[in-house]
């Protein structure tokens, strides 16, 4: 029996209840559990079959604990530009992430996902939704968020990334303190047309 | 009962053996089939649900042939400018992909993958790797290849794609010639560290 039966879950129900979880459990994440998602991050297909990514896990946590800090500068400096000073001032739409802001370093592992080539802009997308769907799989609740180029150099230096590579994500694994359940998305026909861009496609209704 | 119940491959299996199916049967696809296809791409996650993506799916064949040749152009012009000419001369690594070049209008649909935003590079990926694997759990096959600047301006007027959509990906939909199978992916231990770049992350052993 392949180690991947054990991601049992339809493929149907983990595309369609994968919703970011960003309030998690402290508790820890079995190791061959993290082994099987990051295997199923690197299944993802690349142009040439180049895979260029790397992913730090990091589980330490005094290191979880300066990225939160440096997450947090980022974050607040791109609000601070557009007038937004305090919790109360963030707008509706932006308070989910607000969340993470406070909650990013209680989760038992973090994950830096970085591009190690930029033939294709960031191709670790695709791993990092693999990633994504094999953790629900496990019953493990994941999001992600991006850093912020204000920050970018220190997260590299903290966590010794090669200056050819780029993080793209900060990953947050952890066991949802709420549920899975269908994300918030625009109708198929709003995303899709036939032949023509802007074509109905009969299909899609 | 929900209609993506109709995807019930074990998200373990359609991760694993999703490989790039490069030579399909001419047979079209249900019309429910590619809908549910593209509701899965269109349940992806995305910075701030932005949803930054749309989709061209091409079923006409004279649009599909034409695309084909623009294809070809820009294939082509890319190894010329590496000194290789013919089919001869394309070294094995990149076979398969030549496959393309003859096969691409033979697939009942092609999709043209766009972003319609770019705060974070390329986000339609994510939607494309949830597409390949509903796809797969279908009994249809996928792979994805880029054009090439040479021919994008030809191939948006072409599909009447606007000018701040930029095509990421061309898709090929289709029911395999061959199998499905395990892809050829570097071991777990080399695309993750913990805690520090390059320091070896006990649980991928």
């Amino acid at each position: 029996m392949p180690e991947y039966d054990r991601l049992a879950l339809p493929v149907g129900e983990a595309i369609f209840t994968q919703r970011a979880i960003r309030r998690v459990k402290p508790d820890p994440i079995p190791d061959a559990d993290l082994k099987l998602i990051f295997e199923a991050a690197g299944r993802a297909p690349s142009a040439g079959n180049r895979q260029p990514w790397h992913f730090v896990a990091i589980k330490d946590s005094a290191l979880k604990q300066k990225l939160q800090e440096l997450f947090v500068e980022a974050w607040w400096e791109r609000r601070h530009r557009n007038g937004i000073h305090t919790p109360e001032q963030v707008p509706a739409h932006d308070r989910a992430a607000l969340r993470l802001t406070t909650e990013l370093a209680n989760a038992p592992v973090l994950v830096l996902a970085c591009t190690t080539a930029h033939t294709v802009p960031n191709e670790v997308l695709a791993a990092a939704q693999n990633l994504h769907l094999a953790a629900r799989a496990l019953g493990i609740g994941s999001t992600f968020t991006r850093l912020g180029p204000t920050v970018d150099e220190r997260v590299k230096e903290l966590f010794g990334i090669p200056g050819d590579a780029q993080i793209q994500y900060i990953i947050q694994l952890g066991y949802p303190q709420g549920n899975f359940g269908p994300a918030n998305r625009k109708p198929v026909r709003e995303i899709v047309s036939l032949d023509k861009w802007g074509q109905p496609a009969p299909f899609a209704n």
